[in-house]
């Protein structure tokens, strides 16, 4: 990361104080740069410096969606296909973007309306977009950068239409920048973040491309008309869950982090009334109601942070089976995906709110790095996959999970405990057992059980008492929402314990993370108490036994809380906060940073033109 | 409203695109433009027509502290002090700013640091500013506009401290607007809104300015040295009182019934997946997970816009007791705006969240107004008190209260339910049951009482056992949040469930205002299980009937969610989001809005710099 920081190139000083097209050409500067510097330091994509320029640089670059452009042709191209487009795009000879949602469409991909039609005749596709609604709308880079396109569209061969299918197109002449003939291309305009990002619309109107240009990994349209279809419906997915992986670790966890270390760091430097009348001001962070705003962030962030290692190896195995042809851990893959990416995106939003809040007013400036971090990751509830609509995916597999435990079928592995019977009672007797893992993580096994038999029962007495399918599944889904939430928590539980246990070679760091994994636990428990007491797994005893252990481990963490968010090892640089610096010296950076601000540099005109006239009607003596 | 709308010089329509200079200077001009409307129109600042103004501008305006400036010299200057200073502020022949939080510290009052000596020689107080934590930080229109300043600053006499009094000094020249000697002054840059509100820092290098300038309603510094107080120790906190009544009609309040117009119009146009295999794709608001989203929310407007009259009423009566030198009011007017305040702010900025979100990406485009709305409420959390903070207060309040009550004293009326002793068991048998009002009302008193009781047994215990009574109190905290909160949220549902009484001879009315209280009730049943759940007051199976009552709720009122946003009367240029007009032109207004981005006005040098070397290095043919 020095070396990031070291070059001038690569600033991020004035990040706060810039309009959306100041943003937006320093983000397009710095990943030029950056190329040129990765081929300098002979580093290449895979290398593990690149995170480390990501998390150096935190985040501000172009081209993101570039690179979802280059996942997709990996993913849905054939041999060929790949082997002339990503050299190029490797290069930046060309800029490309994934034109997937549509002004009117978003999750519901069947929906879109863009249409590509074939011509036996001339061997190509006819791109449209009939309507206003089928505008593409949101894509990164194509507002302002991208020459190329992966568009989804449906296809039509012979009048008959054949569903969503991937095509590239060229947008901007290579030349001179101009859109394409037929091509209507601009930036959709302001948002809550990403000002760096050039968002897009595109309209095409009779745009021609070869046959060659369908990606045609998994189906295909031979110079006859007739389609070839390989593998299964659900292979569009495919993208998508490529790019719910690398989201969770460059985009999101990341930024629970940052904004864990911040607000901690913030916490034990800002001082503010007394605890004791006869000592000076305490330190914010040993109030108990801070500890309870930040302390089961950091272990969420711990929690996050060990689950995503889990995610990447599931996930690189399911991703070389299904590249091989075998289908079939798409569905499990594309359930856990979904699930984990909505209650991380979830639980990573509403802390980052927290730790804003937890610093007040000083946490409301955007010099704090805080406001960026919310903003930002509110976004990331609603792309790739608006998280309501996610959850309920998951509850859809876990469903089919259900009745296949019934009828003594196999289940997956991260549903396998629907088949197994648990006890109907916690069998703790003092506070202390809650801190067992095996305590804790049977409640949360008896609470996603619970939860989901009762939507799955719903579903069925509806369906039996003569509604539709679709009529029963829509009155159901707040509780199966609910259930696909409780499964996803649990599985999060499941892996921290795990992680636990394999740390048993390390006994001092094992303590610790212990300790974290029982906060996380046991925090949620808190936080949900009517889930685990409704059926009477817990008793209201039990809850209060929880709770008493809770508050302890609170106490206990405050005192690791520091050395804790300095292991995630942000530079200051990287955090770009005038509260999160190693050295604490909140005040004085504040004072410093504000004084740099535009708003200080020059003289509004409101004074001469409006203020000046009033003022000066003034009395003369006051 | 159409008076402000039919003239330009109150156009809103770029404000999506304004830099924070230019949004100042927007907001300072129509300030001084809407003065001399009003002038013209022979309104003054007390007739309704004002208000219709504020709502009309959404809020965009300047001088909000400037009205805080003159709030606290009518609370706590004397009647020469008013008649000197008020006439100035009202005619805009100074501008003034309410100069109280510093860098290093907010809530607690005790801990500023700016001193005003008293010196009887020279008749003068002298203010400064001993150190950087001691700068004030944050008070609005400070930054660039205010010529006056109301500063709190502690006083000394004869090297005594008589803690926090207010005065008022002059910081900047009425003929060129410099700095006064010894004044620095500046923004505090960006925030996360606001841009359009210069927030500022301002220190002190022995300012001297004439005894007459102390407010002196309630204590006065006599020539001689005397120190002569009357009233309450809690007086300063009148102007925050008045202030944080006034802020919930005018900034918080309003941006949740927005937010819900916006969302909910949006949502009965938006389309997407089916419900019907066979129907057209269905309107998001027909989807149960979307109605469990936005309807609770209008029914949370309507409770609030309910609360807000009532608050009105009780403060009016308070305020005009406590300036007749009666401060009997003041702890419980204090007790109930501080836990109002809070309990509003956090419902109204997680609402606004959640309609962000339930529009999806476009929810996300600064072009909807949704981003705006919950950027400004996330502050209302913070400022005139953190929220945290002030649940406390309201605590330390409700624990006297029970005291009292277990003495046989008597208790303020929003607290005497804590004396009456009610059943241990909810009596409802079906469904139907929870839509009676008493049978919630009890149910949220009971889950008050319990709580409140617990953390004060908790409390007690902890003190009997040895602990000082600060480090009791600490420990407690987090459940005497909980209490304070369930306090609130009962005091909202009984006002309520009183404003549907009064609406007895209107029954149109009244059956449709009762849906709405239903559904505010038993969401907050259904979103808070736990409570009611953990000393089975309410059973297992009884909340089985609150959840089906809750879901048969969301049907009946979906079908009138678009009237009761209409009711709530907003033009399409004071909502300005290209999602929430009353016509329902969505996708057309996103994409002519877009078109007018600057993003597209301009040519980024982006692509000449650094994109188009690239592009000419790619092969001729591709």
């Amino acid at each position: 990361e020095a070396v990031i920081h070291s070059d001038p190139g690569f600033s991020r000083e004035n990040q706060y104080f810039q309009s959306q097209n100041e943003r937006y050409e320093a983000a397009v500067r710095k990943s030029v740069h950056l190329k040129e510097k990765m081929h300098q330091m002979g580093w290449t994509e895979n290398r593990p410096e690149i995170k480390y320029c990501y998390r150096a640089l935190g985040g501000d670059l172009a081209f993101n969606i570039h690179r979802v452009f280059k996942n997709s042709i990996l993913a849905l191209g054939t041999d060929e296909q790949i082997a002339k487009w990503i050299p190029l795009a490797d290069k930046y000879h060309i800029i490309g973007t994934y034109a997937q949602t549509e002004l009117g469409h978003g999750t519901f991909l069947r929906g879109l309306e863009t249409t590509a039609v074939f011509d036996i005749s001339t061997q190509e596709f006819t791109l449209n977009t009939p309507k206003i609604s089928a505008m593409k709308w949101w894509p990164g880079d194509l507002g302002r950068s991208a020459t190329h396109a992966v568009v989804f569209a449906q296809l039509y061969i012979k009048g008959k239409c054949y569903g969503l299918h991937a095509f590239i197109l060229q947008i901007r002449s290579l030349c001179d920048h101009s859109p394409a003939p037929g091509v209507i291309v601009g930036d959709i305009g302001p948002k809550m973040n990403f000002e760096h990002i050039d968002n897009g619309y595109l309209m095409l109107q009779n745009i021609n491309i070869p046959r060659e240009n369908m990606l045609s990994r998994f189906s295909q349209v031979l110079p006859d008309g007739t389609y070839v279809k390989q593998g299964s419906d659900k292979i569009n997915y495919l993208t998508m869950i490529v790019t719910r992986v690398q989201m969770l670790w460059t985009e999101v966890i990341p930024m629970l982090l940052r904004a864990c270390t911040i607000a901690i760091r913030y916490s034990v430097v800002r001082r503010q009334s007394k605890l004791n009348p006869s000592d000076p001001e305490a330190k914010i962070l040993d109030y108990q109601t801070q500890q309870q705003k930040l302390l089961p962030l950091l272990a969420t962030a711990y929690a996050f942070h060990f689950m995503n290692a889990f995610v990447n190896e599931f996930y690189n195995k399911g991703y070389t089976e299904i590249k091989q042809g075998n289908f079939e851990s798409l569905p499990e893959l594309h359930a856990l995906t979904s699930g984990l990416k909505a209650i991380i995106t979830d639980f990573c939003t509403a802390g980052a709110e927290v730790c804003l809040r937890a610093c007040g007013g000083h946490g409301y400036s955007a010099l704090s790095g805080l406001p960026f971090l919310y903003t930002k990751l509110v976004a990331s509830c609603i792309y790739e996959g608006e998280n309501t609509v996610l959850f309920l995916q998951t509850a859809r597999f876990l469903v089919k999970c259900l009745a296949a435990a019934h009828s003594d079928q196999s289940i997956p592995a991260s549903a396998a405990y629907l088949s197994s019977v648990g006890s109907g009672k916690c069998k703790a007797w003092t506070k202390t057992d809650f801190l067992k893992p095996d305590v804790y993580a049977e409640a949360y096994r008896h609470r996603a059980t619970r939860l989901l038999g009762n939507a799955a029962t719903k579903l069925q007495a509806l369906v039996q008492s003569g509604a539709e399918q679709y009529e029963a599944w829509n009155k159901c889904t707040i509780q199966l929402v609910q259930a696909a939430k409780a499964h996803c928590h649990y599985i999060v539980v499941k892996n921290f314990i795990d992680t636990v246990e394999k740390l048993k070679n390390e006994a001092e760091i094992q303590k610790i993370v212990k300790h974290l994994c029982d906060l996380f636990a046991l925090h949620g428990i808190f936080s949900n108490t009517g889930d685990f007491l409704h059926a009477g797994y817990i008793s209201g005893d039990q809850m209060d036994m929880v709770t008493a252990s809770y508050l302890d481990l609170l106490a206990v963490i405050r005192s690791d809380a520091v050395p804790l968010v300095d292991a995630f090892d942000f530079t200051d640089e990287s955090l770009n906060s005038a509260l999160g610096c190693y050295d604490g010296h909140i005040y004085q950076r504040l004072y410093e940073w504000a004084q740099k601000s535009p708003t200080n540099q020059q003289v509004s005109r409101a004074y001469a033109s409006y203020l000046k006239p009033l003022f000066q009607s003034a009395p003369s003596k006051l």
